[in-house]
């Protein structure tokens, strides 16, 4: 099942896909929302972000192709941190310029994971099961900030400028498929793609890892890192994640709006 | 004034100080709540957390004397990150120990600055105009992740795990004494006392610089960085952080409940 977030006639709806069309729903995504009869075609509707998380969590160095290429260690951990709520951006929006950064701004395609229930100190099996479904994630990093300071990391500044957490277009509850893919397209021409079996730490196995560090709740997102092809985007430009099975993530950099 | 929210026969509430009493209030804090005539005595209330921030902002490296002593650079950016909302901690509750780790837990004591309106690219005067109080912070860290991974700081993780982001009792509307300090008492005994003058971002160039990077809300908690006089706290220890003008926030290191 793939659900969905949008605005119909003025109000925020629940909506699942079937094929070209979109069922509404009421009720809480997490606890059984029910069809109410209404249809709309997907054509034209208003995409919203197909959750509200509580939290975003960002996870870095995970896929070992990247991992290897910067000659970073294996994590022993999940390395995370946590974006600022205000960043959250979603399908067919455009990424803004921050007011406060005049640098580059590159795109990062990535398989998000988002947790059905709240877990607090799960094992593999239980964090398995609390995945609620998968999206796509274009993790927009002003990447220069992250060394400008000798002492400190800025990688919460990097990625939290508003507009930088792209999510979406749909939360797809279906198993991945094991040949799963990370496509992303800038302009339309291919710039990643890989394996989610690349992955350090499988979804399961981050759900679990950072519930024995903070609750996760229903509605939380982990963006589960990204690999080689990274490049800073050109104004106006176009790029598209595709996660295999899931759906496309489609936004525009657009800095001078 | 200063507000603080409690429960209330079940319902949790809004309320003021006025002396030994709570003013019980309706409405949102940040939009003229007003009073309903019933009062309660401070003593023996239920405390909640004063707010309920859509996120917490921790800056480091912001007090002169801490970063001195480490040898850091003056920062030209305030070095921040954003907690996990599970995190967030409030007066007279147990502060927990992680599962997800067994090393030393620390107290940092610190000014705390609430932010009362959507605040987006202000300047300095705009600023201090959003700035809606003040509060104490114990903002608890497992300092000893910060380092464990080369290649990446693990500050996010630090600071996150459930119960960390000790805030309150209270939020304080009034100017800061301009000889204001923070003290932080373990165990009864002064172990950090420095002027809020020692920061080298102030509140208002905090507001400020961030707001340029990230949109800030109402009830936004900015956890103003710490000074010398970081311990790790032992087990049943109750930790005191005072801010001149403002209260003083009481939590146990609780790791064995």
């Amino acid at each position: 099942m793939k659900y969905l977030r949008l605005r119909h006639n003025g109000a925020e709806r629940l909506g699942r896909l079937n094929g070209d069309t979109v069922e509404l729903l009421d009720g809480d995504l997490f606890a059984a929302p029910t069809p109410t009869g209404e249809t709309v075609p997907v054509e034209g509707i208003e995409w919203l972000m197909p959750c509200v998380p509580p939290k975003m969590v960002i996870i870095v160095h995970n896929i070992r192709a990247a991992v290897e290429k910067a000659g970073h260690p294996i994590p022993e951990d999940p390395l995370y941190l946590v974006r600022s709520p205000q960043a959250l951006n979603w399908h067919q929006q455009p990424i803004p310029k921050p007011a406060g950064f005049d640098g580059r701004v590159f795109y990062e395609g990535e398989l998000g994971v988002v947790v059905g229930k709240v877990a607090r100190n799960l094992d593999e099996a239980q964090a398995a099961d609390a995945i609620f479904g998968y999206t796509c994630i274009n993790d927009v990093s002003a990447l220069e900030l992250v060394d400008k300071n000798p002492s400190f990391g800025q990688w919460t500044r990097a990625k939290s400028f508003d507009g930088f957490g792209c999510f979406g277009p749909v939360i797809s509850t279906d198993p991945l498929p094991a040949d799963a893919e990370i496509v992303t397209t800038v302009g339309g021409r291919e710039r990643q793609r890989y394996p989610v079996t690349d992955m350090i730490f499988s979804p399961a196995q981050l759900v679990s890892r950072i519930s024995r560090d903070m609750t996760l709740m229903p509605g939380d997102v982990i963006c589960c890192g990204t690999s080689v092809g990274v490049l800073p985007m050109k104004p106006g430009t176009t790029v598209e994640v595709t996660v295999s099975g899931v759906g496309t993530l489609s936004n525009v950099y657009a800095p001078n709006e």
